[in-house]
Formats: structure tokens, C-alpha cells, sequence
């Protein structure tokens, strides 16, 4: 198709009269046709209404309706076929592999919710029946559904343009929720937003839902977004980005009349802890493995390994030499916006001037360029430090050299939300990685043993979410299935009539669901 | 026991030295010895230090453990006997049955939960096999438990004194969920909080439990409930009470470096729509069983019906006629407190400024006395005037007459966030309920058919919560068993060996917990 710079207000292309967004290719420096004008108050307002006025109608859509309808986004995304793969390549500067298995995971993470939504579980259905023979009290007929929480606004990230942008995962699992969802489209990846706005659009009208299950804008600064968040009629907020991006939606979110939820994954420098016998055993290897990690995708991910945590002493010494050569080794990559690369520069700068420069990896002519690199402190200045803990989105890492255990505890509790951590161990490690485990339950969502944190598998058991400031709500995950939660809330249905309970409720339970009946779960 | 005017600080009762809360007989309008005096921003922080030093023992207590230790307390509290149903009745103005009736409610919630702490569903365990051989990239072995926020502030309500203060539904999910807890009592019952705060103490210190598990603080005005909310070691919020102190905690708990949740369970004027069938075939009997409803306790029940909605007309009238004169028949109750009293008579001047007063109770001599009130308006008075929607606390009621079934539905989407709505219904009312119900299902955490809102019963299917500003937070419930999901978080294990796993994820399943082991729930 050709690309419009347009808008999708429910199913209509609509263009927005306010300053434009236009993507850049990040290898070249050069803008990339077409300009997207940003949206009006009255354009998200229109947004809003159409998503408050399919709601009612889509949130009863039947488990197998809602399920085939994810189902045929992923069909669609498919369809787009090699036109999606090149402009997402050109506008993120990513390599065509990597988008292809981006658009893999994309569209087996709405397949996944699609099973997920047919199985049922996430409507969590409790029955107490009634005990009208009960002394003192007799008791009510009470029965317990989840139902979506309303129009959900969703903030794409630039870091992963289809799996976590227009239909990646929050997307994916507000609509298996049932929840109508208004995408703020990322400005790195306009092009590649309107094509998968268009996929998801051509879903809605294949399954003949109400247009307003979806819409997507555009805007350059946060006049859009903040005026979709303080629209009355949202009721969620999804957001992958930045730490003070995610905080400002938060504040608006509470400033609201009635506030609501904001699901913001946001900062995290995913420690690495190594332990003695596993450095002693494999120090270059974990090196090796740490670069690998830490350069791949120019660094770029929220689960990029951002500080490497271990006693001083000559095991650290080969694994410092041997990452600090693999860095020198690596190539510069692109990245993925020229402020990404102007944030990575600063926040390269800013760990040059409290911790000492390690490596620096190879460089490159043309813009953008991300160069990784490597810098070591102490743990007393990391202790002194909190600058030392701010994240650098990129290839860049920090590793503390610990004097003693009692330092490393020290620095594990000093540590800020997370959302990972990890540790190398061996047999002989096992009792201090177990005395280190409760201070990182504490502060993480995910803990990894010998691997690496990039890599985020989205299955039922994946958490990506973690303590403040990783997300804004850590009773959250905004990967894998459990990851539909976040945009449900219970409601209790007293001694209801069957003609007037929601099918999942019904006495003869037509859904054939696994309840909680009577305090005992069915078989 | 003698009651000492001493908070607890973990097991030791330690003096305040701030401005003291001190009960008031309200039946009397007498002061009770003895006085209470506050706690210091110092006392609280130990409390906060001691429940800290306590999470990490206590979140890794075993399920019998910790299920124990919840029916101790319950043990301890009937241990208590006569002295603590004499002290709650005298500091609450309560009948002696009812305050029996609550405690009982209170030791079976606390038994409730140690049942599902035992049953392990909480932790809903997931479980994702490794896939060494998978193409492209192969899967690590992933699993997931529940884990406890950390220590967490309870606030007590004063309108239940045993089953939501001292060791009432929040407290009983917080310990279940793991989490510590801090009590800071309501200062209209301090006797009563000293005496349950004691057996609590008692339970912890028989189940050798670290003693910063509980503690009790007293203050008089907000200083020690904000220093609470703000202090860093505390992680999670449980509040009844008032929308604007719910909403200054949900302000503090926002302004914290690290922004914590709130469950403050606020307002709700519990709207109750009358069908016109039902309304034809038992206007009269419609009205017993709402006047009754209305004046139980005083009317001081979050779920107290504070709204009638109906169409208007002879049937209509002869609802009104009855409910305007079981009113007047019905007596005068003492009220909680002299500010609950003050406050009552305010509101319902407000009502009278803005509604056409129907009814009144018998009136008494003596303090604190409720006279039961009824007021009517039109819908059109009602859609113009959001003053009609807020609550008065005690027995006054608002019937809302409407010209129609759209004034009705227009109504019902004026309003604010409910804790119930409640549908009285026959056959012939089938259709119109059905139209309204998706309107009820966005405003209510509970709908209830042909029933009374008053009388919240403790099981599974429960739901006390809703939106704003019934709750602060419409994806939970603070009471049944799905309360203990609000002071918790999963936590993600990838490529753990077994021996470092929590017993809950370990390969053999020790806990024959009914885990999703790749996408399939166990039997």
C-alpha cells in the first residue's frame, strides 16, 4: 500500500493538522517520506468516543470471537509481507533478521493471546452457591467474573517496532482483555505504525467489530498523549519508553478526576552478579557471553546487561581483560533514532566522568553510530554514587568490583527496581546466591541463572515488570500472558437469575470453565 | 487485661508522647480511660525498621506455618472473651450481638484465609519447560510464584471495629499474603485496637515469628498515618474510611520516591433500581426490606443503600408511602462517634437544601442519636445537581423519581463509582434489567439481584470494591479471599537449579500445587 500520513480514527483514514512526525532513516540521516501531521484535541477526542462507544459491544464478543480476531491481526501482519520488513528496516536501522524474527514474535505473541483468551482462566470465576438453610445468615447465591477495564491508551516503544509498538504486546493483551485500544504511535516508526494500524483495521472490519475497537494517532511532543490519558473514557495506560516519559503519563493519570492505572515499563540497568567458582571455572567465557548480551541490538533493550557486579581478585582481573577485548573488538551499530544516539552519547559522558573507561568498541564513519563500551568503579564510589546507577540505553556498562561479600550485599541493596537480575554460579556458589536471593526478589521481576537477560520469551511463566522505577506497578508484567491482568477487574454477581448471568457465570457453566465452586476447584 | 494507653512496637507496648486519641462512649457522650497518646515520627520509623528485619524471615514462612499463625490470632482473639465485646460495644455504640456477630465474622476471616493460604492458588505458580532443542533460539526453563510487596500499612475503620480495624480484612490478607503489617488504629476505639492488637502480638509470639510481623500504632489527626505511607520500607496501603483521607494517602503514596499502591475503599452511595413489575407486584414489602437495610447500624455501612431509582407512578408512590412510613416508625441509633454524628446532621441539611425531605425517624434524647431521613427528587434535578451524589454516612436515603426508561439510563451513567448496585426485578423486568446491567457492570464491583447491598459476605466470589470513588483502585476486593492478590507480585525464575528454587517451583512439585505447566493446568 501507499503510505498516507494518516491517521486511523476507528476505520477511517483521517490526517491530523498539527505539527508533523517523519521518520529518519538512522543510517543516513535522511527523512523518510511521508510526514504524519500530529492529532487535534478534537481527533483524540473523536478517538475516545468511538472507543467508549464499541466497548459495551466488544468486551461481550464471545472467547472464540475475540480469540479469531487476534488471530486475524497476526493473519494480516503476515499479509503485509515484505513491505512491512523493509520500512521498519529503514526506519529503525535494525537488520532485516532481526525484524523478521520481530514480526515472528509479533504475531505468535497475538496467537498466544489468542489461546489465552480461549482458555478462560483470566476470567477467574469464583461461585459460593447459595446456603439459604444457613443459620444466623442464610447466604446469597455470589458469583465472581473479570470484565476489561475500559479503552486502553497504548504507548508504542521505539525499541521494538512491531512487537511492541501498534499491535505488540500491550495492545495485544488490552484487546484479549477486551479492552478498545487508541495507539499513540511512536515517532521513530510512523510508516511502520500505519501499515500495522492498517493490518489491525482491516481485522476489525473482517471480524465486524464496532471501527472503534482501534484507532491510532499520530503527534510530535506529548499534547496527544496527554490529552489521551486525561480523556475520561480511557481507562488504562500502557507505555514502553522512558523513565521521565512514563512518570509524566503517571502524574496525569492521578491528576484525573477519576485516576487510572498506568502500566509504564520504563528504566532498569539488569544487574549481572558473578559468582567466584563460576569466574574462577569460565571467566572468559562469561565475558564472552556478557559482550554478546550486552552489544547485541546496539544495546537497545530494557533488558540490556547495564552493570556487572563481583569480587576484586584475579578471576575478575581475566574476566575484565577479556570482556574489556571483546568490546574493543565489537562493531559500531546503528542506532535507533538520532536522539537515542545523542542520549546514548550523554549518558556515556556522564559514567566517563565518575567511573573509570574500560574499552571502547570499534567506530564508524556515518551518524548515529553506536560505539559500546565498558567503565569500572569500585564498590564504595557506586555506594557514593546513585548517578553510577542511572540507565545509558545502549551498549554501555558498568562493572563494580566488590572488596568483600558484605559489598556486594551492599550494593544489591542499594540497587533501585529492576527488571532483571542475574547470576553466574557454580556448585560451590550455591550458598552465597542464596543468601543474595531475598534482596533480589526484592528488587526485580525476573532472575535469571547463567544466561543473559536479553531475550524475553513470552510464555505464561515470563515476568517483564519489576519495582519502581523498572515499571510503575510492579504487581504487573507487561510480557507473556499474565500480562492480560492488567487491564481486568472483578466484579460480583448476587443472587442473579441464569437468564441474566454473563455466559462464563451460568449454572451449567456452557463455557466449561475451571471454577472455584464452593472453595474447591474443578477438574 | 488492664489497657494500658501503650502502642506495640513489634511484642514491646511503648508509650507515645504526641497529642493523645482518647474513645468517647458515644451512647453517653463520656470520655473512656485510658487516654492514647501518639506515636513519634521516631516510633514509627522502628515500627517500619522492625518490619522490615521481619519480611524476608517472614515471606518465606511455609503455607502451614503461616496459615497457623493466621488461625492463632483468630484463637487469641476469642481468648479474649467478654472483656473485648464489652469494650467494642461501650466505645462504639454498637448493640452487644452485633459486635458478637462481628467478632465472629472477624475470627472466620481470619480462619478463611489461613484455608487459602494453605490451598497455594495465591501464588499461582507457572511453569514453562526448557527447550534446549527449539529452532532459532532454544527456551530456558521459566517459572513464576507470587511474592509479597514488604510491609504494609492498615489503616483501621471505625465502623467495624473488629472485622476491618486491628486485625480485619486487610490485616488478615496482608499476613497472608507475607507482608508485615502496620496498624495504625482508629482513634475511636483505641481499647478495643489495644486488646486485638495484643492478641495479635501473642500469635506472632507463639508461632516464633519475628516480632516486627505487627505492630500498632496510635495518633491523633494524619502525622502518623502520612509518615507511615511515606516511609520507604513501607510497600503497600489498606484504608477504609473517608474519601478525602483515601485520597491523601493516595497523594502521599504518590509522592514518594518510589510510588507505592493504595487500597482505599472510600464512597459509595450503593444506587438501587426498582423494576417496574417488581415495583407493581411488591411496592410495600420492596419498601420493608429497604427501610430495614437502610437503618441497620445507624446506616453506617460502606454498602448502605443511599439511592432509589425508579420510574415514576402509583406504583412508585405506594413504595414511597411505605418506606416514608417505616421511617417514621423506626428509632433513632446511637452513633459511632460525636465527628460520624456531625457529620451526618451536615449531610443531611445538604440533602434537604437540594431534595424534597419525605421522612423522618423517632427522634431521642441523648447524644449521637441517627434519626433515619428520606428524601426524594426528579431525574432531571438529580442529572443537574452532582451534590445529590454525594455520601451521607448513616440512614438517609435519596429516591431518585424518573419520567421514563431513558432518565434512567442516563442515571445510572451519571454515576460516580459504586461499591453495589442492586436490581430489584421480576420476569416481565427481564429486558430492561438486561439493557441496564452493562452500564452497572462499569460503575460496581458488586451487582446484586432482588437482595439488599448491606451484609458483605467473606468467601471467594466476594466482591468490596469498584471504581472510583468507591476504591481507589477498581481491580481489587478487600473483602473475600481474592483480597490477598493485592499484596502481591510474580517474580520469574529462568534456569534456576532446583536446590536454589523456592519449594513452590521446584521440579517435583512439593506443594502438589495445581501449576500451568506448559500452557496446560495440572489436575
Amino acid at each position: 500500500m501507499n503510505l498516507t500520513g494518516k491517521m486511523l480514527i476507528g476505520g477511517q483514514a483521517v490526517a491530523g493538522s498539527r505539527e508533523a512526525v517523519q521518520a529518519i532513516d538512522p543510517a543516513t540521516g535522511k527523512l523518510l517520506e511521508p510526514a504524519y501531521p500530529g492529532g487535534t484535541g478534537e481527533q483524540v477526542e473523536q478517538a475516545c468516543a468511538l472507543a467508549w462507544a464499541a466497548f459495551d459491544r466488544y468486551r461481550e464478543t464471545s472467547l472464540a470471537v475475540r480469540a479469531h480476531f487476534l488471530e486475524t491481526i497476526a493473519d494480516e501482519i503476515e499479509a503485509l509481507g515484505d513491505e512491512l520488513v523493509e520500512r521498519a528496516v529503514v526506519e529503525s536501522g535494525l537488520p532485516r533478521a532481526r525484524i523478521q524474527g520481530e514480526r515472528s514474535r509479533t504475531c505468535g505473541q497475538l496467537r498466544t493471546f489468542a489461546r489465552t483468551v480461549r482458555a478462560g482462566e483470566w476470567l477467574d470465576v469464583r461461585v459460593d452457591t447459595a446456603q439459604p438453610e444457613r443459620q444466623l445468615l442464610p447466604r446469597a447465591d455470589l458469583r465472581q467474573r473479570h470484565v476489561p477495564l475500559g479503552p486502553v491508551a497504548v504507548f508504542g516503544a521505539s525499541n521494538f517496532p512491531l512487537a511492541f509498538s501498534v499491535a505488540g504486546g500491550d495492545t495485544a493483551s488490552a484487546l484479549a482483555a477486551g479492552c478498545p485500544v487508541i495507539v499513540k504511535a511512536h515517532g521513530a516508526h510512523p510508516g511502520t505504525s500505519e501499515l500495522v494500524g492498517h493490518a489491525v483495521a482491516r481485522a476489525v472490519a473482517k471480524c465486524e467489530l464496532p471501527e472503534g475497537v482501534f484507532s491510532l494517532l499520530f503527534g510530535s511532543g506529548r499534547e496527544v498523549g496527554i490529552a489521551l490519558v486525561s480523556d475520561p473514557r480511557i481507562k488504562a495506560v500502557g507505555f514502553t519508553g522512558s523513565r521521565s516519559g512514563g512518570i509524566a503519563l503517571c502524574q496525569a493519570a492521578q491528576a484525573r478526576p477519576e485516576p487510572i492505572p498506568v502500566y509504564a515499563e520504563m528504566s532498569s540497568i539488569n544487574p549481572v552478579f558473578l559468582f567466584p567458582a563460576a569466574l574462577q571455572a569460565r571467566a572468559e567465557a562469561l565475558a564472552q557471553g556478557f559482550v554478546a548480551s550486552l552489544t547485541q541490538g546496539a544495546g537497545q533493550f530494557c533488558t540490556n546487561p547495564g552493570l556487572v557486579i563481583a569480587l576484586q581478585g584475579p578471576d575478575l582481573d581475566r574476566f575484565n581483560a577479556a570482556a574489556a577485548d571483546a568490546v574493543q573488538r565489537s562493531s559500531a551499530q546503528t542506532m535507533l533514532t538520532p536522539g537515542i544516539f545523542d542520549a546514548y552519547q550523554t549518558g556515556v559522558g556522564a559514567l566517563a566522568s565518575h567511573a573509570r573507561p574500560v574499552a571502547a568498541g570499534l567506530s564508524t564513519e556515518g551518524p548515529n553510530q553506536c560505539q559500546p563500551r565498558l567503565f569500572m568503579t569500585t564498590a564504595r564510589d557506586f555506594l557514593a554514587n546513585s548517578a553510577l546507577q542511572t540507565e545509558v540505553f545502549g551498549a554501555a556498562s558498568l562493572i563494580v568490583q566488590c572488596a568483600n561479600g558484605e559489598e556486594i550485599r551492599q550494593v544489591a541493596e542499594h540497587l533501585e527496581g529492576q527488571l532483571t537480575a542475574t547470576l553466574h554460579l557454580d556448585d560451590g556458589d550455591l550458598q552465597a546466591a542464596r543468601a543474595l536471593l531475598p534482596t533480589l526478589e526484592r528488587k526485580a521481576g525476573r532472575l535469571l541463572v547463567n544466561g543473559w537477560p536479553t531475550g524475553v520469551e513470552v510464555c505464561d511463566a515470563m515476568v517483564h515488570g519489576g519495582p519502581f522505577p523498572a515499571t510503575s506497578d510492579a504487581r504487573s508484567t507487561s510480557v507473556g500472558t499474565a500480562a492480560i491482568q492488567r487491564f481486568l477487574r472483578p466484579v460480583c454477581y448476587q443472587g442473579f437469575p441464569d437468564s441474566l448471568l454473563p455466559a462464563a457465570l451460568r449454572h451449567g457453566n456452557p463455557l466449561q470453565l475451571r471454577r472455584l465452586l464452593d472453595g474447591q476447584r474443578e477438574a
